[in-house]
């Protein structure tokens, strides 16, 4: 069985289990970090696992572009590649080829798209993505689907959803291994009767696990939380479901709270690089000056290698002068909050506790202005367009 | 006593010994890396310690830039701010006064200069630079000196030497603390004459440990070698000496031959975020197609953590995507390096095979080309003036 249901909150839809893997088993809820190219931004396989990571996430458009499948092959797959013997998913690269690859035309048949490196063109169908994702060896991999923006007409989303579920069977037809769970994909934007479509749909077709694709791309908030709780209405309670793309802590705790189990998202990496440490209060940046002369940790009493090594002075002395272990120690700090939020979650669900431990999470957590979080998510999303 | 010689060899110069410092006693001789801004580059303490690092260079004029003397005092001194209680060397920031910063007057009185960070102007006094460093409590610090370019004419090397003179006195004056040692600095570049005259007059002031300086800033190799032999020749047997600035594998091995006990430089760091890696048998860059499929570690054998968990084909991938990693990884092996040669150097010595040792050492090894050495040097220093 690839999953089992531990404990399900009584007064809501928060549920603990754990996932079954060739690589080991994984509690649930979890959280995954982001490793697109076989390595999770500056750590290495030993600082995850000290921060308790039980799984990664690596992605099939980077590792097809570079160094190529053929050479993971040879080099024995992608665990032993980037030596982490723990459990991984791998995403079916359709999300990168929409935001990062140019020129493409896409057919029922597959997707033409450019190297956003060297421009260099590639075809790639539901088969082929299946036929990487098995000769990678991820332990859970992700069927192709076309991922349309969340600002376009019904009429277009509805054809991409189309398109999408006669993606996941022709994915679920081409494969060949039976040690891989392979998840479907449900999408329809941010129409309900989509999502209802789609869910209904691919629960038809029995994956051993449904993700939710096409959120957290840029709409507001409170649509997002929406889209979660109509789409996990209708997943049928026995199966792990994924939240692609979503893992700030707010977003952590509410998407628990709607019944997900898998989170994945480069948002806790990426903002550390930029300096944005995660506390229980919120998001701070180290780079403000307050933390010049602080000689305490950035957040007294974590836990985490940074806190308990270094002064926020010092973390503020990195980023200051630009200096690279700078971003490894904020990484380490980001992570492990985030681990350590996941594991109270988990904790209080076991106990029958979450919606209290929800509600002091509440009352001291500010998030980041949704404002700001749209500018910062278009910008980030220019810049990708931009550099890549 | 601060140092102290364990064997010198029969039919060398070469020698072991142990330098006592109030952070602990350091096997000589040694490899200082460098930590200019507190930080070796891409690493953390703990890894410097997993590869027996016993005492690492920090640079005043960077920290008196940033963070500033004063923070790092408030943060309980340098020690503490880098999280690093083994032995500290801070250089007094001449050097880079002379390589880095703008506009400088240079008077007998001091220098004043431009940050290159942000254009500041800033006065250095020899009995400033002593209170630097005091303040910033390492455990040998480094007199003022005037660093002439290596073509300058003899007239204006011998004026600067004879500054440095005058300032090596005012900082032996200067010193407050007793727990710290102050090493002299002979100049004289490339002239026989005026290092004859420098190691003469500053062996007079009775210093505890004597460096060299001025050497290997684009000179040719065979007159830094007849240079460092020459002042050798005249320093004190029972004072360790300095080679400041000089670290390749080779420079390491001819220095050691030559009765040199202490290294520093940025070279192995610097050349491994390049790519560049030591081997026995030279230095190879892992970017080279002929990595992309090695599935066996760069330098099988090798014992560094690198080694040990990736292949050279990870590592060329992680250099192909400039993937932060990947400079860590390359960092940790060029250290790991260049610390097993100065551990086989020093026990070559102690079993007075040092001689057969150094043989074996070119029989293999094939050094850099000249040519390009002088190259990248130029090209190092012309970089870091238009970047800083």
């Amino acid at each position: 069985m690839h999953f089992r249901l531990t404990q399900t909150c009584l007064d809501g839809k928060a549920r603990a289990g754990e996932l079954t893997t060739p690589h080991g088993t994984v509690p649930t809820p979890v959280f995954l970090p982001v490793g697109s190219q076989a390595t999770v931004k500056t750590l290495t396989p030993e600082e995850l696992k000290e921060i308790g990571i039980s799984m990664v996430l690596a992605n099939t458009y980077h590792l097809y572009l570079r160094p190529g499948i053929g050479i993971i092959e040879k080099m024995g797959g992608l665990h032993k590649f980037m030596a982490w013997d723990r459990p991984i998913l791998t995403d079916s690269g359709g999300y990168q080829i929409f935001s990062l690859a140019a020129l493409r035309q896409i057919s029922d048949e597959g997707i033409l798209f450019r190297s956003h490196i060297d421009g260099s063109e590639h075809f790639i169908t539901p088969e082929l993505t299946i036929q990487l994702q098995e000769t990678l060896g991820a332990d859970i991999i992700m069927v192709l689907d076309e991922c349309p923006a969340y600002d376009d007409s019904l009429e277009k989303v509805q054809r991409a959803m189309n398109r999408t579920h006669r993606w996941a069977e022709r994915c679920l037809r081409a494969r060949r291994c039976s040690d891989q769970a392979l998840y479907a994909i449900v999408q329809g934007g941010v129409f309900s009767e989509l999502r209802h479509q789609s869910a209904k749909y691919l629960t038809s077709l029995d994956s051993p696990g449904y993700a939710i694709g096409g959120l957290s791309i840029g709409e507001p908030k409170e649509m997002t939380l929406a889209m979660i709780e109509e789409t996990v209405s209708l997943l049928p309670e026995t199966k792990p479901r994924y939240l692609m793309g979503v893992g700030s802590p707010e977003d952590l705790v509410e998407g628990v709270a709607r019944g997900i189990d898998i989170f994945d998202s480069a948002l806790p990496t990426r903002v550390a690089r930029n300096g944005a440490l995660f506390t229980w209060q919120g998001r701070h940046n180290i780079k403000n000056a307050v933390y010049r002369q602080m000689d305490q940790p950035f957040a007294p009493g974590c836990d985490c290698y940074t806190c308990r090594t270094f002064s926020a002075a010092y973390l503020h002395h990195l980023f200051s002068c630009d200096e690279l272990l700078g971003y490894r120690l904020a990484t380490i700090h980001n992570l492990n909050f985030i681990h350590n939020l996941i594991q109270k979650i988990r904790a209080t669900i076991l106990d029958d506790s979450f919606s209290s431990f929800k509600d002091n999470f509440w009352a001291s957590y500010q998030p980041t202005n949704e404002q700001t979080r749209l500018e910062q998510k278009r910008k980030w999303l220019d810049s990708r367009n931009l550099n890549q």
